[in-house]
């Protein structure tokens, strides 16, 4: 998704500068602490940051309606969801295959031609997280989302850096966070949270931040991006950038399923006011589809509010220069609070990708008309990295079996007759993609697997039990899953 | 490990820019159909190219050895321990667990709030990885090496940039491989090698590199991975670099294990003259501790011819550095063909880390005598990242619980009463660690986990049975181990 990280609400001071450092001194003291707490004792302070989140639901909400403009109902679900991921993380804790053990016992007869010696590996926390947070889901990807749940999670304290789009929403969600983990006992540097553009650059820059988590624009990320690797001692940066997510529907779905593809196109757009990173930008269609682009063209497409003016600005400005595009035209909508048809070609996409593959964050997209299934395939395999590529089509045949091949090089997930939008959080999902829709194509940023992108394994050689992890030792004292000798064991 | 990228044998020509934009563009056309192949004959390709290794290894070796200069033994063995590995990751590939598929069934009543649909998750290759290969082991970490049998395992096409110091030898494994490759029937591009340092940086910068894997010098692989980081896509960068690998000797193992530990540090410094990546190139020991430091200096360390003269100047200009350190005195060795043991105080090197803590690529290390458990403690502290770091001890107690627990903080394998060197290929083998010891401190480039870096996941979000990848089928037509709904299933 996309938006800007200036700040557009002055209602919290920025974090001053001793503040920041002090927040990333914090954290690298309740590093070591915090990894050792015991994993059901970290379990349990995952699921009293939600318990809590659950009972000030009534306070939280119209902070965040106020904020963010959003309707009360998506807000109700999106906290929903941010409290069913923390005990969902809680969950995954408890049960410990996130530490991936794996144990190679002692084998004079090992063929590499030398004695193995026991090896005993599992998954450690990197150190102090920082969290960029996101301003389209002011829970579930904000000061008590998916990045801070899977680093707590993964044993890392982590200092936010607020949105600037809901300032006071995120010292309240941060307030809690901090209660909750202070009533557990926890240490109290295991969670920070700091306010501000250059605040969020200095704890980057701090020597002792060890992982970098963002969610926002491509220009902001690849900014950051560009610092965390240029730092004396580079650190990973697991950046959620831009996608456009383009549907592909097949010649036949266009005639099979035009009123379900038309209603779930509009609803898909303009939901959220279009401000998902998974909201669908293109979506190509056959020129010999009138029904289909009928459909679209006259069902209303009512969308809210966008967050703030600055978000606004930022989409108008978008719509402007593909609008701007002499192949393109306007389907349908566009005036105050209808979701934005506009349309071109399949040929005038191929011919200036740049300037009409591009992302317009809010309720826009862009109806692409191809005229055979060789410029289907064509646009399919001009795609750069993507979150989502949804194919639409009645059946297995050679093109919707090319159209998914297609769509599984460039993104991390690919649907079949259905929409982006409304992403699950599961132990399957994967919300990531190569570059640009992230900087850190082997990661998700959703999902149970979101943990592992805040761990690195250490393996002990030859060392006595009773010096081991307990998650080692050869009791597995805190029955965790693990592999032994490269097959699964309990 | 430490050697630097420049060309030191002539009889090999640079590749052109265009011979390397050929086989860059031969392997992203290889790409699809190498991912295609299927698993059996995916690995059946790892095999032959063990094979072939085996059967040439009577003109192999003695190639290897002009080269290199390296004994005949220590080279047999590395070729051994080239085509085991190649056929340990044959055997991963058959296995199909690395491609970690994870299935949630769809489920109306996933309690997030909104209905769980079905996810169908698994790795897939990432595309063309760039192998930076090493000078320091001619056949594990070069040509046929571990990042390229993990890249191939991974259904990854390889371009190798091959060493500098052993160009006969790289060509020779080459045509060896590109046989293999062609006798299985394999696309022709899934394996490429080119010469010469401007060679190695087009092919990094070449839009189509999806990864690259290097193993040099800290200054090397920090400029390519600048580079790296840098493209207009970045792509990930998995980087070997420098290591000291400190080994900590408490007080108790001093006096119990003096002549062990003694007569196993001058063959840890010693053999392969030096020039491992996992070389202890600093040993903490008590200042009590004379016989431990008699018998360090009294014990003949003879050793081997250093690769070439480049290496041989570049250690002979670390050594210099570090001699030149008003604190740091010989203690014994440094004569022609003998290991060079220098020695300071702790107390010198916390004051002046920079210039002590380094790395000397060949038969020398530094043993630094403490005061106190304190000052060891201090010393343990104070490191950055480190590929190993040794514990000898006698017992678990404060110390030895301390010194494991810091070792565990900075580096990727910590050892007891072992020494780092004769790295052993296994399931839960991890040579990483942060950086400087590694770019990416999640991954390992020895083991099976290597073949990680080289994957993405994707899911398959309501794609219908006969449009899914086989691996995801619900009947499991491949058997290959799968997680569903969580649990671990099969």
């Amino acid at each position: 998704m996309t938006i800007d990280e200036t700040t557009t609400v002055e209602s919290v001071a920025d974090t001053t500068p001793a503040g920041v450092d002090s927040a990333v001194d914090a954290a690298a003291s309740a590093a070591g602490p915090w990894a050792a707490v015991e994993l059901a004792e970290r379990a349990r302070v995952l699921d009293t940051i939600a318990d809590r989140l659950d009972a000030h639901a009534a306070e939280l909400i119209p902070l965040a309606i106020r904020e963010t403009r959003l309707p009360e109902p998506r807000l109700a679900g999106e906290l929903k969801r941010t409290t069913f991921q923390l005990r969902l993380f809680a969950q995954l804790v408890r049960d410990g295959g996130f530490l991936d053990v794996r144990i190679d016992t002692a084998d004079a007869q090992w063929p590499m031609g030398v004695p193995r010696p026991d090896l005993r590996r599992m998954n450690i926390p990197l150190g102090p997280v920082l969290n960029f947070a996101a301003s389209n889901f002011p829970f579930a990807f904000s000061v008590a989302g998916g990045d801070t749940a899977s680093a707590l999670a993964a044993g890392c304290p982590v200092v936010v850096k607020a949105s600037p789009g809901h300032p006071e929403l995120s010292g309240a969600v941060g307030a809690l966070v901090a209660e909750a983990i202070s009533e557990c006992g926890a240490p109290g540097g295991t969670f920070g949270l700091i306010f501000g553009r250059d605040a969020g650059v200095r704890a980057l820059l701090h020597p002792r931040t060890a992982a970098v988590a963002f969610t926002g624009s491509t220009a902001g990320g690849r900014a950051l991006y560009d610092l965390a690797c240029g730092r004396p001692v580079p650190i990973p940066f697991y950046g959620e950038l831009g996608s456009i997510n383009p549907v592909f529907v097949t010649p036949e779905a266009a005639r099979s399923q035009a009123a379900e593809i038309a209603s779930g196109l509009l609803t898909a757009v303009s939901s959220s006011a279009g401000q998902l990173c998974t909201k669908p930008g293109l979506v190509a269609v056959p020129e010999e589809a009138p029904v289909l682009a009928e459909l679209i063209a006259a069902a209303p497409a009512p969308t809210g509010e966008l967050l703030n003016d600055q978000i606004a600005a930022g989409f108008e400005k978008a719509v402007e220069q593909v609008r701007a595009h002499s192949a393109v035209g306007v389907l349908a909508g566009g005036g105050p609070g209808a979701a934005l048809l506009l349309t071109t070609t399949a040929r005038a996409v191929l011919a200036d990708r740049e300037s009409l593959m591009r992302e317009m964050f809010g309720p826009a997209t862009l109806v692409v008309t191809y005229r055979d299934t060789a410029e289907l395939h064509e646009l399919a395999r001009s795609l750069h990295g993507e979150l989502t590529v949804s194919v639409f089509g009645d059946r297995a045949d050679d093109t919707t079996r090319a159209l998914l091949a297609a769509a599984a090089t460039v993104a991390g997930r690919v649907l079949w007759n259905s929409w982006p939008t409304g992403l699950s959080v599961t132990y399957a999902q994967q919300h990531g993609g190569p570059y640009p829709a992230t900087t850190a194509p082997s990661t998700t940023s959703v999902g149970t697997a979101a943990v592992t992108r805040f761990l690195r394994p250490v393996v002990f050689q030859s060392v006595p039990d009773d010096l081991l992890p307990p998650a080692l030792r050869e009791a597995n004292p805190l029955t965790v899953p693990r592999s032994v000798n490269g097959a699964p064991a309990q």
